[in-house]
């Protein structure tokens, strides 16, 4: 009998195969005394090597198949490889102790994974798994133990997992590896970001997935509704196979839609923007047929290195975007750095509440030494193509208009050493802090645009911590205030003749979108691989239609009864 | 030469006397071998005993002078004399090593130190300053340090110190301690909080003060205007006093409104509450005129204990501040813990940002155990006065539901046990999360009042944790967006006729008072202390002037524009 395991959908798509189980092996580690430490501490030596080489190559693999943020997680692995506190403790404690070069690495990572795992703080626990990882590689080195490893698959597979870590995700090969199910993990998990990147069918938070599944067994993985089938009968079997292949044929469908414009029923034009975290993503863009890019997250140039990047770096990173968007408009975000989102190299105060602290254009304006290189690299590249800058976190008028000051004056320093700069850049806010939704009106004066943040805004908006799993049934995208939030924006942007873009997830959720069309958003900037279903969807609206029924809409009292309201009256 | 040093106000009112200079000593510990170890783990119990008898005295006076929640930080102290942690690990360190118990117990109380401090989390690094706090005491002891006493203190003087720890403050001696200036500190500090229940004036934070000022230097401390003056002139001490006299001439003005209501110049009457934390409290709500209880944090009553409070205990609590208030309102709130208050024994798990996490009343509907209890507490005490009871961190309508289900069920339980329960409750919540503000017109229906948690309110509706120095020039209750917002609660309210009030800092702030009023507030809830001049205030204002210009103030763009036209135009 076929046993139906619910999780979440964490990458679309069906896949149907036999399960591979990846299993972690458990090492056996023994205290030893070693004749020769010297050897020892020349065999540790060797191990580190090995594993260098490996990282390296894991790490060049990952920056052609995922990008380069993907790849700065190996940069991290790689560090901790020739961290002194690490490797010279675990040498001393060798030549010490006359002890096995493994008792030794295993004794001083597991102190620091314990030390780093008891300080309650999410950055440190993550510092905890990529210690845990690497060491786990160079003990493997040094007990001569041999992997299973994920590039050696070649048979149509569906991995089985407790969870998969950066090395791994990165080793998948999509001609094999069909799809994957996890035990834990959510939809903005490490692995589940991967899995959209690679676009592999992935169901993650099974809670037990590996308890249920052996290895050979069948399994289905349904992407889309979050679901696994283990040992599934022929007539489910049957049934996938039809999901998949009606699947496969929307997408077949959508691929149409590339050329076009984003129109609906009733003719009124939208735009179709996607959001970028490299120059690499933007195969990706044209490949979706995105009309621009809503945001250019520009926080993965910091990222994964040791020290700022330069203005020369930054611009040429910006010119390659706006070049090869062709004359399309590139909305791209200053740096939006604090919060979730750590630089080691700026050694940061660690904060109680760092989502409410010191981020982004908090940041940057106290930070000029940072900030002002990053707008000239943007003034800089602004005369190759159609770039406009848009500040992230702005909360009051008084940030803004420092910030454009700080902007204009370096387009007077450029332009007076004659570099040439874009006469016309648009100069626009995110729009991600409550306050400032309530008060567009004020803002709406002052600026060229705004790209609603709906991340951070529903966030905010509730209250809640979006990666808090203990308050996330709080991140409500169709709760009536955060509607009227954004109405309010949309409004208060079109009286004074200025557009509104919407960056956040929500924009590319099809439940939200009739929604968003209805109440006259401009631009809608998404994953670009939501973008081709996002037109389809679109060209069978009237936003008219949902024109006349948005006001009763905005007097419901929850958002599920927004979500049932729209499921039977509108998609 | 006189100095003027600038810090913050932190408890008003002007003093002038000669500085006492509270030094902390540096003590010097050296490791020496022991002949007896258990001799050394004798002397070691005795300096425990002796120490947990002076913080018992210092716990019970804190008692008596400060109140339970105050307390509780000695009660806190007392338990780290007796955990098994700190203390064995000593005793082991003595006995194993052979070693004098003051080099032990700084080797092993160094260890916790830095080990909490260097946990980057709020709470964490508190423990450790309780563990530095206590095991001074202890040391002193050991080494046979005599410290100055405050308690010795018997001539009119002005401390000043770099900080106050919990003890120093419990020790102040209100007749000759006459002020108190530090280097660091907030107006939200543990001895600014302190110093305004003693009514000792204070200026907190002015970043140098002990290196500037010696023993028996004259000093003048001026908390309101958040000035100290070193070596004064005679002119300036002639202005001072004749300040201090004018302060104390406008107390006794103050004194005459206690029993009077609270009507505008243009006969508008309003409701002036206090916010309370413990029925300790009650007589300064009665000696300052309170018209009720605007918001009795019920969180006390969980803190500084190892269990939850029981049912009866709960009961006793609520039931005598109920009949101490004979027939005055007072508005109850329902446990609102997590974020920067956490209970050991719930063993809650730590949370990144734990401002925007699992607390209040998503932690009581979670945990029925514990809002059960309360709630039949709540409703047997309803039968002795006139209580309301008010859910804190409302955010969508369906938690509303569930918690007045709850409270039906337990209400219906009551009755038929035949416990007599007041049959006209009235219900309300909290605002203070954006998007019950923006739907406050939803809540109006079902609700019999709202009570803005400005505090909150704040924080969320500007994305800046009030706590964090680096954002706290966020903080701006004047912001437009804060006002609009108090606004749209207000209007939604009476629509329904519902009343509402404000339990935030803002409701007591005096430039915040006349906008408020404009807008239509009905019950202003603060600290004791500040309602007899806010009551002074408001009889010196006309509601109808201030509604007349209250549209124009809505749309300035900046908190300091509204600020400054207050300033002008209304105050």
């Amino acid at each position: 009998m076929s046993i139906a395991i619910k999780g979440i959908g964490a990458s679309s798509g069906i896949a149907i195969a036999k399960a591979f189980k990846l299993e972690h092996v458990e090492l056996s580690i023994e205290k030893k005394q070693v004749t020769s430490a010297e050897q020892e501490v020349e065999r540790f030596n060797q191990a580190l090597a090995t594993s260098k080489e490996e990282l390296e190559v894991i790490r060049d693999k990952a920056l052609v198949d995922l990008g380069e943020d993907k790849a700065a997680i190996f940069s991290a692995h790689l560090l901790v490889l020739s961290d002194p506190e690490l490797i010279d403790v675990v040498k001393d404690k060798i030549k010490n102790e006359n002890v096995n070069a493994d008792f030794a690495l295993d004794e001083v990572a597991q102190m620091f994974i314990s030390m780093f795992e008891s300080m309650d703080n999410e950055y440190m626990r993550e510092r905890a798994a990529d210690i845990r990882d690497v060491t786990k590689r160079v003990l493997n080195h040094l007990l001569g133990v041999t992997t299973v490893s994920l590039t050696s698959i070649n048979e149509e597979v569906i991995i089985i997992a407790e969870d998969l870590t950066p090395s791994d995700t990165a080793q998948l090969n999509r001609q094999f590896v069909k799809g994957f199910a996890t035990d834990i993990g959510g939809r903005t998990s490490h692995s589940a970001i991967m899995a959209r990147s690679l676009e592999i069918p992935s169901v993650v938070g099974t809670k037990d997935i590996t308890s249920k599944v052996d290895a050979g067994m069948m399994v289905i993985v349904d992407g889309i509704g979050g679901d696994v089938i283990i040992n599934p009968t022929e007539e489910e079997i049957t049934t996938y196979r039809e999901k998949r292949d009606a699947h496969e044929a929307q997408k077949a469908e959508w691929e149409k839609l590339v050329k076009e414009a984003t129109v609906s029923k009733d003719g009124q034009h939208v735009e179709l923007a996607a959001n970028i975290g490299t120059p690499n993503d933007l195969e990706g863009v044209t490949k979706n047929g995105a009309e621009g890019i809503g945001l250019y997250r520009t926080e993965f140039l910091y990222m994964g290195r040791d020290q700022l990047p330069t203005e020369d770096e930054q611009f040429e990173a910006y010119k390659a975007v706006v070049e090869g968007m062709e004359g399309k408009p590139v909305v791209i975000r200053t740096l939006d750095i604090g919060g979730d989102k750590e630089l080691p190299y700026l050694q940061l105060p660690k904060e109680l509440n760092p989502f409410l602290g010191f981020r982004a254009i908090r940041l940057c304006l106290e930070r000029e030494d940072i900030f002002r290189p990053q707008l000239r690299a943007l003034l800089r590249a602004s005369a190759f193509g159609n770039l406009k800058i848009m500040f992230p976190m702005i909360a009051t008028l008084e940030e803004y208009r420092q910030a454009k000051a700080i902007l204009a004056d370096e387009k007077e320093k450029l332009t007076s050493e004659g570099t040439k700069v874009s006469d016309d850049i648009e100069i626009g806010i995110m729009v991600e802090i409550p306050s400032t939704a309530v008060s567009a009106d004020i803002f709406a004066k002052e600026v060229d645009f705004f790209s609603i943040g709906t991340n951070d805004l529903i966030q905010y908006t509730m209250a809640a911590d979006r990666m808090n799993e203990q308050v996330s049934y709080l991140y409500q995208p169709y709760h009536p205030a955060i509607l009227r939030l954004v109405k309010l924006v949309i409004n208060a942007a079109h009286k004074e003749g200025k557009w509104v873009g919407m960056c956040g997830e929500m924009a590319g959720d099809p439940i939200a979108i009739p929604i968003l069309l209805g109440l006259g958003l401009d631009e809608f900037s998404m994953s670009a691989s939501s973008i081709l279903p996002a037109r389809s969807q679109i060209s069978k609206l009237s936003k008219q239609e949902i024109e006349a029924v948005i006001e009763q809409l905005l007097q419901l009292s929850t958002a599920d009864e927004v979500e049932n309201y729209l499921k039977s009256n509108i998609l």
